[in-house]
């Protein structure tokens, strides 16, 4: 029996909008299903069991066939999303990329562990703060760090909602000094899942980095980025870019 | 006699806006003067020699003591901006810094070269796109590389407002295969000297993120990065932020 992956969608060439690859082109593979149901979810789509029927069980092969099909052959940055993509079964689309010049981003919450993290390129690790109802569990959270081991690029990337989200990131980073960290505005207003179109608060999401900014110098923190998520500046909560 | 630095501003802590280190908190030295004249220079107040009343020499020592008590004498980031900053005699201040563990950030066009670019930790190079009206010397920028050598991050940003300005990126690009490159849309509202208060077109500024997006992607250009200037978004065209 060979292992599949359950895919909520395949998409990009775009941009990374978050974190320590910012800016930078990548496709994106999201999965299905998620251990969390963090209150603020902007990809609910991919996290709900409601919406199971549209996640598509697949073959590595044939992941990594629409990939090199969207990126048209040429190599590019994967971005492993969700839901969170640690459920699955990644370590074979990884390996099958790597023959052919594609490099690998994993972006979890850090609650599952598995071997193929040591394969990964780079490893975003998004604990979720008090704000999103879910609670850390730091000896996973360090075991993933550990079994990813030396040759990945690991980072934090931390959502913000407010003050105590904004003291739980503190923590985080004391914990994990060698590590680089992220801030990030929470999507305050993430889409209803009819309703990918709706106008976005570029205005409010301004006046959370605002606020972080002010925050962060309130304690002289330095070796911290503080960033918002670019894709919903540029296309608004639209799926598919 | 001492060798004074031409002050335009010191401000901050702040985030950096722009390039590899966006969103990082940093203390800004802009220094006045500049050797190019750009169509669309967003910092005419550091340029301009209309403006030149308004700088302050200053010695290193002094500069020093500005940026310690900004950052309330924990190290930081220091931005060296302009004008052309490489105009100016800044291996003093950089080596007073760095004993108080400040590390030092340089943003120039490449057409002026000091010994002392081997003492940064970070080499901004913006080569400046045709639609500045400003010529490049690739001699000069390639001398810039060489003399900073291999302890520095060194990386690329360049301006694009059009077509033209895209091509000469991939060209700049082409040369220098081995630096990170980013790319910026232009400032499209610059402000009047006179008014930073001005409301900025953050639409416009989103609609030439996407095109350049699309653009780079129509090359199936992967190793770039394409971010906007995150504190035009931020604040505006607002001094001192």
């Amino acid at each position: 029996m060979v292992a599949t992956i359950r895919i909520s969608e395949i998409f990009g060439p775009t941009i990374q909008g978050e974190g320590a690859l910012i800016g930078q082109p990548t496709v994106f593979v999201r999965t299905g299903g998620c251990d969390y149901r963090c209150s603020w979810c902007d990809t609910l789509h991919a996290v709900d069991n409601e919406f199971r029927h549209d996640w598509t069980p697949m073959s590595a092969e044939d992941v990594f066939a629409d990939v090199e099909k969207l990126s048209g052959g040429v190599p590019i940055m994967v971005s492993l999303s969700g839901g969170n993509p640690a459920i699955q079964p990644l370590g074979g689309l990884i390996n099958l990329g790597h023959a052919k010049g594609y490099k690998f981003a994993l972006e979890t919450q850090g609650s599952i562990v598995k071997d193929w993290f040591a394969d990964l390129d780079v490893l975003t690790l998004s604990p979720k703060p008090p704000s999103s109802g879910m609670d850390t569990d730091y000896d996973l959270l360090t075991e993933c760090i550990t079994r990813a081991g030396d040759n990945v690029d690991i980072s934090l990337k931390i959502v913000i909602q407010d003050e105590a989200d904004y003291l739980y990131a503190r923590q985080v980073s004391a914990r994990y000094p060698e590590l680089p960290i992220y801030l990030q505005p929470v999507n305050h207003t993430p889409p209803p899942v009819d309703n990918m179109d709706e106008k976005i608060d570029i205005d409010g999401i301004m006046s959370r980095m605002r606020w972080l900014v002010e925050r962060a110098e309130q304690d002289q923190w330095r070796d911290v980025h503080i960033l918002p998520q670019l894709h919903v500046l540029l296309w608004g909560n639209k799926r598919g870019v």
